[in-house]
């Protein structure tokens, strides 16, 4: 009992600051200021984007009663100041959102009276404000600031902070893709990069192929019309989100043939389709054939306009050569143009459309097989998703190019839930699972030491491949695993003083973040008994302390 | 295209019988039965249970309107004759349910005119319009019953078939339990066994120590009511599902402490807990203290009114020896009677309180350390739950006893998502995840040769333990895995030809199960991309075939 009692009173005291992700610099007082309303005004010019998250967060802040697990037997607050309210003002209204837009903000909330949140941008304002939704807690009757006078000063450790959503795997409501990108701002995520097709179905709307969507969609139903897309689009940017689209050729596009067969090479080898692909269905679009050049890039023109971000990812991962080497067209060609190989017609295929798609003035998004595993080279505007290991990001940066990585060791969600083929009792090629400790103890960074090339990772992404996924399960399979990535991305690895922060430090306040997640409706799953969450630190293992 | 068109053929023919766990025999026809309104009646005094159950099915078939994924492309079957009623008559109208009760049913569809359903118990007639319910699918505007005249007769393999359900960890709503019970019966699985009770939490209300629960619970909202618990009961019996409850003695009881510290030992060690339990917080009833034997048996007497089964499980596992061997009161007695070490007091302590749940009248389960790691020897009317290996199962049966099996290296539902312990990169010690092909192709029975001591084997038990689960993740967390062992122990492991089910053979109609668990409500998660579902044999691994 001793201990369960100084457990209680340990939890009976106000909280560190418990934003998450955790602020680069923050200072914070002793005293407590009570909240009877949170009203929040804008100062001068602010431009549509803040004045709609004003609004948003407005609601937010005042319909939530929020008390953190830990301070379960808290009792009510002492508080010494009354809050006057938030005072919001921008530098700039400019409303461009791109790699480069400034996301810092500070925060100052005094013991008594108005508190003010200052940013370059409107999206630092968006970042400011979910800052400051957290900040506001239960008490009582009412709500408090807890520990004030506060003073943020914040900004992200890398410029993309990514989710990737697979839709063609298995089909997923709008609903439930604005859901999501309401849960990526929570964690002050900034890229939702749009795995919107691949061999399984085609949902999307194209107006220069409409028979992709009519033949390849999974049902009338299970599609994004250009007027879902755009809705997309509009509900991410009001959260400081981009929409970075990825239509991956020339591999994973079985779902091409079911319209346009004449493009395509071994499509839908079976049983042996393991020769052709790494999943069923196989399928590549036609290396021998310009009509599949003419193809890929009439999709580029399509949808570089459809999809208004400044980047565009074009695939390329795991592209199969004996595909191609089987293939009547590629047999043919090579046999009448000795030297012209597989290779040889893949680099020319590769350069024949990422030319065109560098020429639409889009910064290309390429996955690393691109790079590494062929002899294109990519033009040095392109930026490379890593997936297979670290040493990729090393050498994508050593080579001049930015990198984003999304690991398949540390960021791919999907793993770890086993096999999916139906007759094999094995395992997955990518487990184990991979907790939220593991997640938040990778450094994509690690061992680049030279300054240039450490500026080149841009950042991280975790990755909702949908095999095993639909909208069933994507709330906990993402939640709150994804947050964890998050901290790690906005955050970085370390403390102003360099100290790496650990999980047994961090894990109150991932709990805290859980909880308010699904106090949000986001439906994240729970990370230890709740007994644990009320506890901190009575759930580590005490050989790693 | 061609294999894709031949697929689409494929599928449009009428499937064979798809009832979710496939009956012991059935015989299908070649015709197919219009449905224009699925009218079910009775013949003869059926009793409550089966009256209620008519009800619930006629709304659960009328209002579905359902087609299996790999029928997406069928056209509307041609039908011969009209469905004309089901008419269903038992031939016992004795409510009693346990492990003697009579499951069998037999269901006859003929291509014109009316259905019946037979059966020796009204359990067994709520079986049999589960499975009546499961051949009535979507056609064209309306409905029908494919390939008739159809004959089933039908019989559980084993006649236990369990849910282990874990509500202290993290707790559950009342909504939780009877949704889970309402897909326990789309499965014809028949024990909820209810583990409401641990370390963690006590939320059930006592009457005999109210102060468990107020002390225990994780709070005012997050408790079960006698009138809870009444109605769990009821919910299930309507649907032929035993409630069998868990209360965990002697181990797994530190919430016992949070209301008596004087009836426990090594109360909540901080740190070190791991030398004390198995996970935090440690605690266990001190078996120097006979006031520990009192307590358990008055919650003995308590409990085995409230919860009306047959059977009783009194928990015993996991106890920690040097949890009692450091306290106090235990080391006092040792020094005090010479050769009472801590053996001597567990099996004088487990003789007490098993003695005492013996007099009761129930049937006793324990877990198997009980009578596996400890002197003690229970009852030859014991029930044992073997977990820590298939070996457990054989040397239970060859000692005598009847063993329910919940072997963590197949039915543990929780394992494979990684450790929980905040502070360790590390995966769970029952690592890896258990796939629904792992779990099919589990045989309780392995290597047991002696009709006897097979017939000794009962059944089968999922668990789901929940330090990692909560209301948010439940029904992906159960669903269709536990559909896979739920058809294991109902159809049995092979047809009547003896012939072993394999996965490949099996996927499909499990695809079918899950999207008919989704459209009735429940979140189940997705085995594939939907595009396997719809093409089955697509996803093989080839090799395996």
């Amino acid at each position: 009992m001793k201990i369960s009692l100084l457990a209680g009173v340990l939890a009976a005291l106000p909280c560190a600051l418990a934003v998450w992700p955790i602020p680069q610099t923050f200072v914070e007082g002793s005293s407590n200021t009570q909240v009877y309303w949170v009203s929040i005004s804008t100062q001068g010019d602010v431009g549509p984007i803040v004045a709609n998250a004003v609004e948003r967060y407005r609601t937010i802040i005042n319909r939530e009663s929020f008390l953190a697990p830990a301070d379960y037997r808290r009792g009510e607050l002492p508080t010494s100041g009354t809050f006057g309210g938030l005072t919001v003002s921008v530098d700039s209204t400019d409303e461009t959102l791109g790699l480069d837009t400034d996301e810092s903000y500070t925060i100052d909330v005094p013991v008594d009276g108005a508190a003010t949140l200052r940013a370059k941008t409107p999206y630092g304002a968006v970042r400011g404000l979910e800052t400051f939704s957290q900040l506001v807690t239960a008490n009582g009757a009412g709500k408090a600031i807890a520990k004030t006078p506060i003073h943020i000063a914040d900004a992200p450790a890398y410029p993309h902070r990514g989710l990737l959503f697979d839709t063609s795997r298995n089909f997923y409501s709008v609903a439930a893709i604005l859901r999501t990108l309401d849960a990526m701002a929570y964690n002050k995520m900034n890229v939702f990069h749009w795995h919107i097709v691949d061999a399984q179905s085609w949902p999307v709307e194209s107006r220069a192929f409409p028979e992709l969507q009519t033949r390849g969609a999974y049902g009338p139903t299970m599609t994004y019309s250009y007027g879902d897309v755009q809705r997309v689009i509009e509900y991410a940017r009001a959260r400081g989100i981009r929409v970075i689209p990825e239509f991956d050729v020339p591999g994973h596009t079985y779902i091409v043939g079911e319209s346009h067969p004449e493009l395509m090479s071994c499509l839908n080898k079976q049983p042996g389709w393991d020769q052709y692909a790494a999943e069923p269905p196989s399928g590549q679009l036609n290396i021998a054939k310009p009509e599949s050049v003419a193809f890929a890039n009439k999709l580029i023109d399509e949808y570089t306009k459809l999809f208004t971000d400044e980047a565009f990812h074009i695939g390329g991962d795991e592209v199969n050569r004996k595909c191609w080497a089987e293939d009547p067209d590629v047999v043919k060609h090579m046999a009448e143009n000795p030297g012209e190989d597989v290779e040889f017609l893949l680099t020319r295929w590769y350069s024949q459309v990422h030319d065109h798609l560098d020429q639409t003035g889009k910064t290309p998004y390429t996955w690393e097989e691109t790079v590494f595993h062929s002899q294109y080279v990519p033009s040095s505007k392109t930026i490379v998703q890593a997936w297979l290991s670290h040493d990729s990001v090393v050498n994508a940066v050593g080579k001049g190019y930015r990198v984003v990585s999304s690991s398949y060791e540390a960021y791919y969600l999907d793993c770890g839930h086993g096999a999916w083929l139906s007759n094999w009792d094995g395992n997955s090629w990518c487990d184990p699972f991979k907790t939220w400790m593991h997640i938040y103890n990778y450094d994509i960074a690690a061992n680049i030491t030279d300054a240039a090339q450490r500026k080149r990772v841009l950042g991280a992404e975790v990755a909702a491949w949908s095999e095993q996924t639909d909208e069933t399960v994507i709330d906990p399979r993402l939640w709150p695993r994804a947050a964890a990535m998050a901290e790690t991305a906005w955050s970085g690895k370390a403390d102003a003083a360099g100290h790496v922060r650990t999980t047994a430090e961090v894990a109150s306040r991932l709990h805290e973040q859980r909880f308010r997640m699904v106090a949000r409706g986001i439906n994240a799953e729970p990370m230890q008994p709740l007994w644990c969450a009320r506890n901190p630190g009575s759930c580590n293992l005490p050989q790693q302390q």
